[in-house]
């Protein structure tokens, strides 16, 4: 951080900039420092780590109420962070925060989720990053009943930091009483699509991508679905390196034989 | 497997279904089982591990003089890989293959692939899954230079399998003398993004991505960028699971204190 100066935090989402979730979470860094936000002009939920190689993206201050500068793009979420540290910031930011996502993000949605994607691409520059999500998909959810959770797992990272090669997937319950924050592993599951089936004017058939989480380990007490359903704000800790370094030398023996 | 019957095989890319990397990796997986081809109607390089939530998917079968049956989709990799499993199919595929992609994925590529992107859908449904990369952005790159050697690596998952929670990221040099397969980790590094600045019409400044590669560790030799400048086709299994685990005890401890 250069001295003198108050850190420098990037602050984007994957549900755009005019979203509630943004602006929670702008209202919530704001007494740490100097706020830039670049964040897409339309929602991009499902986006994960896309970025845009097939046509130009376009980056255009908006006069706004909150007192910060905030630029919107027609970039994905990971467009909107490297366009941010390259292009539109004075300096490379000290923190990125991600959110406050309209859903939950937690167990494998890491993988879809446009707004760790974001987060995800700031850690890969070396910057301390955190995607937070709310899990509500209410209109009307009020995303300040998380804040102050959010704010001190933030403040946290802001003074200890956060250990290079990692970021941060933080998600909060919603409709019952928080009790406390928990880091914990990503529960194992999947997404079972029922694809909605329609008909268009000319007859052909199309579908809509519709589906219901399956949790492929119910039982389990350690994971971010157990312990979001039970109440707690989940931090977990997740790697910029996914290689499986556990299976390579086993895995090495037998290429070695082909 | 359903016994008395091949495997079936899901091949997908994110090239499109016209291009010729998929058309290699179909004629190399078809001796090995029945084959089913549902792949983007399209170019989604960089789509990552998006999905499509704000319209409908369509799916629409495609003559062909390679014996298959082949499906174009309007969706991502990932869409076409949910779309096959769910709607298109009449069984689970025993194996899906993704590629061969114009390109290299090594590296933190991984996580902007498209093509990694439909591999790691296929392996959250219990299905061995292998994305295929060749290092040449050539034209006229021929990819039937590398298939011998992923052949070798197909054959090897077919008969032991993929362990639960892990997919293989296998890319092949393009342009030097091949010396054999190495199993190893995702190197560390980053794009370094230079956008290209230009005026539209209107006078609107709008920006191309583009980039190079950075390599963090470039001493390390146990990395894929180390083995492929060397001549080495690199397998690295990858994992659905992306908790750090061994700093969620530590980070626990910090955050039961606040």
């Amino acid at each position: 951080m250069t001295k003198n100066k108050k850190p420098l935090i990037l602050v984007t989402n994957d549900d755009g900039y005019y979203s509630k979730g943004i602006a929670a979470l702008i209202q919530m860094v704001k007494p740490y420092g100097d706020i830039v936000v670049v964040a897409p002009d339309q929602a991009h939920s499902g986006m994960s780590h896309a970025i845009t190689v097939k046509h130009p993206l376009f980056a255009k201050e908006i006069p706004n109420d909150m007192g910060v500068k905030l630029i919107k793009s027609n970039g994905t979420p990971a467009d909107c962070v490297k366009l941010a540290i390259n292009k539109l910031l004075d300096r490379k930011p000290d923190f990125c925060v991600s959110g406050i996502n309209h859903g939950s993000n937690s167990s494998v949605s890491v993988h879809y989720s446009g707004t760790i994607g974001a987060a995800r691409e700031a850690a890969l520059y070396g910057i301390p990053s955190i995607g937070f999500s709310l899990l509500s998909y209410d209109h009307d959810a009020d995303f300040l009943l998380a804040t102050p959770w959010f704010e001190k797992i933030f403040k946290l990272a802001l003074k200890q930091g956060i250990e290079t090669g990692i970021y941060w997937n933080v998600n909060a319950p919603y409709g019952i009483d928080i009790k406390g924050i928990r880091t914990c592993r990503q529960n194992n599951g999947r997404w079972i699509e029922e694809f909605l089936e329609r008909k268009d004017p000319r007859n052909e058939t199309y579908y809509w991508l519709t589906g219901r989480f399956q949790n492929d380990e119910p039982e389990a007490t350690d994971t971010d679905e157990y312990l979001l359903e039970n109440g707690y704000v989940t931090l977990v800790p997740c790697l910029l390196d996914i290689s499986c370094t556990s299976s390579i030398d086993k895995l090495n023996k037998a290429v070695n034989e082909l």
